[in-house]
């Protein structure tokens, strides 16, 4: 296997000033075309850090990526610790200073010292233009371990990367060939999904995995072949994907990329269906998510946030009766407000949700977390029960997944199960 | 000063999988009590290389916190690694279990075998309750280096970092006087509130230090006094706070903690006054925010998510005559939306907004990222067109911001500056 280790410089990543996405970005590129990505180290703006660290992550890697630390002011630090490992000092490379000059009359301005210093570079390094910044990125050896440095900003390492590195990585070195299939399943835990597909997991062949990554009411499990000898190796990794899918049921929305609200989308586009929205506890989120995916206008009419009990009588009609004996969080109630969304707003399928995201309102018989929801399509109205009991932006989280997801199983005529 | 590093567990980190939120948090919460954060190491699902971790970053370290690699699919490689590092061996924990065995029943489930393996745990850990899952935190000790292992879900991981390792900081070590002030604005550009100011920041005294936090339309500004000696330093943060608040006027819109939405909210229960929406291409989501704080009901009625124009109009009385002259992203309609909004929902005030988030829908004269917002109280409209000419989420994100301003600056009167 050929091994990746990353770095990120900063003292802004160690302190949660900003989230470092990069080495996320960076080992998904990586692992996609066959490398395997060993350790990721994040340091702060001192050079001997960032000399231990290229020493240390070099002896396990065959390929170093270093982020950050290359700005107007501060790559002194990143470039001294630079020198010292590669055993190299800097010069003015006249040719970067050059693009520079170009690149900042396209502003219309001209750079400032502090910019003519980034010309400075270690000698014996192969600088890769910055298409989009004054910074290069550096590509140099040592030991048989390559470093590549790129500066922190997110697209223009991602330039660098695309442009200098990826391309190359198939010359470099010779990479097994590496498959995946992630199937995406909602309203199931990771424990229980785990115990339906345990025989499958066990008997993979050499070679394939399984991996579990929970999110928020859903699990996406990745189906990973690794070096696997064969040219069938696609073939038999979308036929074991299938017999997981089968296994799984209706609790799988889609592969790969997928996302719920998107998935759920296609559904309705696919029958000539609008959606529209009754939402209480919830609060928009639900809106907020079917209207996060760009061509929601083609399946979703509106909604409405019926926060109060007067919204929820005024624009929904429910019962002032039903309201007072049977409270706001009920079957009955969310049933009236489904039934009375696709009227008032001309949908195919309503959903309706209301319940006690908290931390206040809550009672021994309606606790902090409970929730009432139902689907109509005019014609037919479900209502479910959950009991999240998590805390106030973790209870409107799964209400809104397990919403969508009851809407989901509306469409394929399984909601009850 | 004393120093901490940070230990992420999981291939998924590594390989991109998910982005990694908690080192980010872990680190903000450390620094803010005046611990150095020296290092981060992320490492796989490998028993060797967490063993590795623990050492070398332990030998860097006062404190470690270790997160991930607890999940009840995966811990046995972590606690593996545990019993080596700490020369210690699994036990039962009956107590722990029994927490599972309630913890599943208010779901009205039992746990699992694989979650029973979860309540083994390292002989000699003081054991740390963890009331939102099934992994409790770990705190062990060796060579004079604590070590809290938490799992990697961020709530978990928070909650047990809230519960059980902050509060005990200023007990364990003599930590330097910290003190800082966050001063959250919203409008305006990081670079423009830095020349604002500039004369403040240029005339610091030893010890303070001004650092610009830029989020989405928004900056915060935190005045940091770090080991400065004398009784007094509070006191002149404060004075100098109240001189950067007093520059940068009605962009300034609380401290610390502050939310936008949570500020607006008090600014609305401080004048009795009750919010409702009526969005369009920010879909619900300024309803999202304005209800993810608790007590939200107390200022908040409702809204209305109006997707197609036939809800604009049935919903919101908006007139087709100027829908079809003016078009949905115009400044007539947004008014007329905002008028009928605080009728129809029997607010004081409403925002309305209706905008092109794209990718799709943009023409010459109205390009993706045009959006129009109005605020009315029923007497008083009025009206603000913004530009963002971003992709679809920050077109969302941007809008909601800039929406929940205008609210804000309605109130305070100052809205058309």
């Amino acid at each position: 296997m050929i091994q990746a280790g990353i770095i990120t410089i900063g003292d802004e990543i160690l302190i949660g000033q900003i989230t470092d996405t990069n080495s996320g970005w960076i080992g998904q590129q990586l692992t996609e075309r066959g490398l395997d990505i060993k350790l990721k180290w994040s340091v702060g703006d001192d050079a001997d850090e960032i000399y231990e660290a290229l020493a240390n992550v070099g002896q396990k890697s065959n390929l170093v990526i270093v982020t950050g630390g290359l700005g107007p002011t501060r790559d002194d630090v990143t470039k001294k610790a630079i020198c010292r490992f590669f055993d190299t000092e800097l010069y003015f490379d006249e040719d970067n200073y050059a693009w520079m000059i170009k690149l900042f009359a396209s502003f219309g301005r001209a750079p400032l010292e502090s910019h003519r210093q980034q010309a400075f570079l270690p000698r014996g390094c192969e600088v890769l233009l910055n298409k989009l910044g004054t910074a290069p990125g550096m590509l140099l050896e040592k030991n048989g371990v390559r470093y590549l440095f790129t500066p922190g900003v997110p697209y223009e390492m991602k330039e660098i990367m695309n442009t200098s590195l990826l391309p190359q990585l198939k010359k470099w070195y010779d990479l097994p060939p590496i498959s995946y299939i992630t199937i995406h399943t909602v309203g199931m835990g990771e424990s229980v999904i785990a115990a339906q597909i345990e025989d499958i997991e066990l008997s993979l062949p050499e070679g394939m995995s399984l991996a579990y990554l929970p999110g928020t009411a859903s699990v996406r499990v990745r189906l990973l072949a690794k070096s696997v000898k064969g040219e069938l190796v696609d073939e038999r990794l979308e036929t074991l994907a299938c017999k997981i899918e089968d296994k799984l049921g209706d609790i799988v929305y889609g592969r790969d990329g997928a996302n719920l609200a998107m998935s759920i989308g296609k559904l309705l586009e696919s029958k000539g269906k609008k959606l529209v929205l009754a939402e209480s506890c919830t609060g928009g989120n639900v809106a907020h998510l079917m209207t996060s995916n760009a061509g929601s206008s083609r399946y979703f009419n509106g909604g409405m946030v019926t926060y109060t009990n007067e919204l929820k009588m005024n624009l929904l009609d429910v019962d002032s009766e039903v309201l007072r004996e049977k409270g706001a969080v009920s079957e009955e109630v969310v049933r009236q407000m489904s039934e009375s969304a696709v009227r008032k707003m001309d949908g195919d399928i309503a959903l309706s949700i209301s319940g006690i995201a908290g931390p206040g309102g809550g009672t021994e018989e309606k606790p902090v977390g409970l929730v009432w929801m139902s689907v109509s399509d005019g014609q037919r109205t479900v209502a479910k029960k959950f009991n999240f009991g998590k805390t106030r932006t973790l209870n409107i989280d799964y209400a809104s997944i397990c919403g969508l997801n009851l809407i989901r199983k509306f469409l394929l005529g399984s909601e009850m199960k």
